[in-house]
């Protein structure tokens, strides 16, 4: 299980992962035997979205689902798990989720959806943006499941245990003297069109505040940068 | 002009500017003066996408041009006019257009499209994707306007005067082992989606292959996350 690169990588609820089989049901199901026509007797790959890539053969295909085998089995490391990216719903939907399916692909696995004060909120879209997630985890032949959730007071995310980073277009500090450390929760929030408000960066409370560019970017181009360079400079660090 | 997070920028072609006044017409007219409601004796800033972003006052509106004065400019530097991004059409042309909008945020001003042999070809596009570039320039208050052209032979584009750079997933070295030398052109090539052919890698005919990330990434992923760290890598050795 070495070369990765050319696979498709399917997905079941953990629930369905036994000792040395697993269930495949649903829209992974249709894709596995309708789209790809997969029999019996194929290998495939797949994961439960917590950190491991399971290679097997399929036993059995039922109506609605199907077995597979566990032949073996490959751990992944999620050097990311204490890093939670902080994102402002925009006013673009597309632009939102182009952003949560880049930074997935980067390796970001946790984000907080905020309503900052020049967010545009239109309601919260869990689902869909779960199903971006996923899509955006087996693309990218990566292991862990992203967790997302949606804080709706701006307030309440600043009152999570973990330290906050800012990002602001006006800081004095650049991302590049950002120092992280294992072993403890970092919020890296950002702010919408416009930024955050002098208030919210008051109320974050933290000295903790950097740019990302030299120049002026979009909100979703700032996230995506941030998780390209954070992500890279972890990696070369390993 | 030290500050500049906070303003809208302006377009008007090279050949409006005069030595000491400019005319502003078409659509950066009437959003100056319909959108933003702008007045005679208003100040903007402006650039005609040459390096240079200049701060007048509106000195006459008519009725479909106005003309403004040149009271100070500022001239910036392209540290990327070396680099040129060749990207493969995709299948869909909302991610090929992301990526354009994002390279150009972040810094890249030189663009090639080429058909490479997994690409999928539905014609040149070359006014909506300027359109792109002018957009992403002016949000990101960047004076360089980025040039793009298409090539519709893969073979013409190997045969351009410059180094290759070329990304696949599969290579050994890393982007971070690459070495740029100013006063040198590099043509970076990606792939699209499947990547190069290894036919078209042997074209190419160059040793100088970097892989971008560990895992699989989308193809405008890719280049999203290669103009990021280039730029952000140049900026800090600038």
């Amino acid at each position: 299980m070495e070369f990765l690169s050319d696979i498709e990588l399917y997905y079941t609820l953990p629930a369905w992962l036994k000792t040395d089989t697993a269930v495949i049901e649903g829209e992974e199901f249709k894709h596995i035997t309708r789209v790809m026509r997969h029999q019996i007797g194929d290998t495939i790959y797949f994961t439960t979205g917590m950190g491991i890539i399971y290679y097997g053969e399929i036993l059995s295909i039922e109506k609605e689902l199907l077995t597979v085998s566990v032949i073996k089995h490959h751990v992944c490391k999620n050097n990311f798990s204490n890093i939670i990216f902080c994102l402002p719903k925009l006013k673009h939907p597309d632009r939102f989720e182009f952003a949560l399916e880049k930074c997935t692909e980067l390796g970001i696995t946790r984000f907080v959806v905020h309503n900052s004060l020049r967010a545009i909120s239109k309601g919260e879209k869990l689902e869909r943006w779960n199903k971006i997630l996923l899509t955006a985890m087996k693309q990218s032949l990566r292991s862990f499941l992203p967790v997302i959730e949606a804080i709706t007071d701006y307030k309440d995310l600043i009152k999570l245990a973990g330290e906050k980073i800012i990002f602001d277009q006006n800081a004095e500090q650049s991302i590049d003297e950002l120092i992280l450390n294992q072993g403890k929760n970092y919020y890296f929030i950002f702010g919408p069109e416009g930024g955050l408000s002098q208030e919210e960066l008051n109320e974050a409370g933290s000295n903790n505040i950097f740019k990302i560019a030299e120049n002026r970017l979009r909100s979703e181009t700032a996230v995506i940068k941030c998780a390209a360079i954070i992500t890279h400079k972890a990696l070369r660090e390993v």
